[in-house]
């Protein structure tokens, strides 16, 4: 059955992403943005590349039933709305920080889908010298965008200040990482954090 | 109602620490070791100080009901071992890690309510340059004792090789740092990570 997060974003189960032998398609095998992330992050995990977690889904839970000899079972339990971001973790030293937001909008991306607190979070977190940033998935076009938080910055502000509610994609284009989607990781977005790291220590 | 965690643990309401005046008293005012960390945290994050938040539990959700004109309504699920620390975040550009454990127990800290899961997972983070800790408070006796993962490792795996399954409170002393109770927050743990890391650059 198809879960849904209060957004109304599909949730998905967080299971350990199946390794499989790279396959010399490039093509979207059809993942959610979310499964790609998860499957980059499992293949970091285990060749210790990067540390990164998707954090699980904040809960409210109200009730709880306890059947003798088996698991606790939560019987009442809503979600709730994520005061954070969706990954966070350690790459090298550094802490890392970042949500994952698709759209099927082929022009621009909308901000709706954002939460305030998210960019609040967010804006702490970077003020702290964390690396954070959104990876934006254009999921008609195929197309992927790092866009690190203090370039995605000003086009919140603009929204806030009564500016149009969205980033053209040209708007994307120009203040954003693109990502290639690659065979194994199809989602290999580490190297693009390191090229961003060497250009901002020089 | 009381909620237990699968390693029978109570179940803490993610609540906002209520902001108060500090207290002249320095006694224990009852929190569970949770509570404190969520107190310090929340300080820390209103001064900008740190950005260290609690992860969701777990949870496998099964089942969810949607009432028409409502919130949707989980009505099975199951919690799911924690693979992760409790506490992750930042301060001052370092990634910080982090599990807290109490115990009863007046002579030593028994080991076995850590997970060898979340053992591995500060292993990986501290090999990637996190600042990776526990925060053991011996209940009984209300001391804190703020224990960083590289002195704590030898111990784990001395257990691991048919040796104690605990760390004696001597041992704990020796090896880790001793946080002293203040009125507000109760439980100030970040001075002494700012110590550590102090010692460490030299």
């Amino acid at each position: 059955m198809v879960i849904r997060y209060p957004n109304g974003r599909i949730y998905q189960k967080q299971q350990r992403a199946k390794t499989r032998i790279a396959e010399p398609s490039f093509a979207n095998r059809g993942q959610t943005l979310e499964q790609q992330i998860e499957e980059a992050n499992q293949y970091y995990l285990e060749k210790e590349l990067a540390i990164i977690h998707k954090k699980p889904v904040p809960i409210q839970i109200v009730n709880v039933h306890y059947p003798a000899r088996s698991a606790a079972r939560i019987t009442e339990a809503y979600f709730k709305t994520p005061s954070t971001t969706d990954f966070n973790g350690i790459w090298n030293g550094h802490h890392i920080d970042f949500e994952a937001k698709e759209t099927k909008n082929k022009t621009s991306f909308p901000l709706a889908n954002i939460h305030p607190h998210q960019v609040e979070h967010m804006g702490r977190v970077a003020r702290q010298n964390g690396v954070v940033f959104f990876i934006l998935k254009f999921a008609t076009l195929s197309r992927y965008f790092l866009f690190f938080y203090e370039d995605f910055e000003p086009f919140w502000t603009r929204m806030l200040q009564g500016g149009r509610k969205s980033i053209t994609l040209s708007e994307v284009e120009n203040n954003s990482y693109e990502l290639q989607a690659s065979a194994y990781p199809e989602l290999h977005y580490l190297p693009i954090i390191e090229q961003y790291m060497k250009q901002k220590e020089r």
